[in-house]
């Protein structure tokens, strides 16, 4: 996903022998617990330490900085391979439900959940982490997404769209906010599925 | 706007005489510059002490804690007295971009810019932050006007009025991403209009 790309970090210290390579999976664990509960700002390396029980040193040895032991914790959540393919397979009509309903079951896997949270609760500290989301949003899927579909002003509908979604999941996500937390996922894709279609190909 | 009202903090200090009231106005203006920029949890009553000129001891004399100031700084900004009616007053066919424009404006007063841009980059940190600014949205505004408006499922249609104009300031606020950052005001209002006066009146 370009410059702001979170996927290398974790990569590399493959290789190691199994003492530190467990140590670092504990660290992380410990981290992204914390991340996406406080965010970037509001996270230590000294708390994550103290999670893990591990010296804080180690966490500098493994992952040098606190934005490298972020970057770790992200991974590759910002970049699904085939949210795209997802979205373009079935009937025209559907667009807008299927877009919905990628982003939130994205969301929803247990794996990604907690990461995504990281992100979105960090991106007002971490210029990486809102330059990565943006590029998530529009590079990496909603722009190829509308150009795929090839309806005019494909940058301005990415846009679109992303600011609705950048929304809901901000509501639903971050501030818990019912009914948006508290409704389905397929009951969010009825509701606001026409518009994230008419968002896509529609005259909008 | 209820328990989540940041409204109060600032009138504490009133009756002050001269030398007091200035210093506490300085310490305002520095922490609004800083909380507007860095958030809650990224600033620090010392840095905002430094950048008033003043001893940190005097934040805590006048502000008792950083949350304290932080209400101080917010203030009425979340408490538009005018904005469901600006809405209401005009013709029906122009709810969307009416709604729109209002809340487009209220961010751009000088005056609110900067605090609510403090509220936004606080929510993920200050519990308060959070749930004053859905109460904002909710109750304060969207609730209200969907409720006057009368179409069925009041509730329903201001959470995802709500959702969207959530995103909408985070892309351009916040992310600060073109287009939505550098789109004019009434071009906003033209492109989102539609979407927005189905929410609030179409059958969606």
């Amino acid at each position: 996903v370009g410059k702001a790309d979170f996927g290398d970090g974790h990569r590399k210290h493959t290789g190691r022998r199994a003492g530190p390579t467990v140590s670092s999976r504990t660290i992380v664990e410990a981290a992204r617990a914390q991340f996406s509960r406080y965010g970037y700002e509001g996270t230590t390396t000294r708390t994550i330490a103290e999670d893990a029980g591990v010296d804080s040193a180690l966490i500098h040895h493994f992952f040098l900085t606190k934005e490298g032991l972020f970057e770790a914790v992200v991974g590759d959540a910002l970049d699904p391979p085939d949210l795209v393919d997802q979205v373009l397979a079935g009937p025209r009509a559907g667009l807008g439900e299927r877009t919905l309903l990628a982003f939130l079951s994205h969301w929803d896997e247990p794996e990604n959940r907690d990461r995504m949270l990281a992100v979105v609760r960090s991106i007002t500290a971490l210029d990486r982490a809102a330059s990565a989301l943006r590029v998530f949003l529009s590079d990496g899927v909603l722009f190829p997404l509308t150009s795929a579909l090839g309806a005019p002003n494909p940058r301005e509908r990415a846009a679109m769209v992303g600011a609705h979604l950048v929304g809901l999941m901000t509501m639903r996500y971050v501030y818990a906010a019912p009914p948006l937390a508290t409704l389905s996922r397929e009951d969010l894709a009825t509701l606001m599925g026409p518009v994230i279609q008419a968002r896509l190909v529609g005259s909008h």
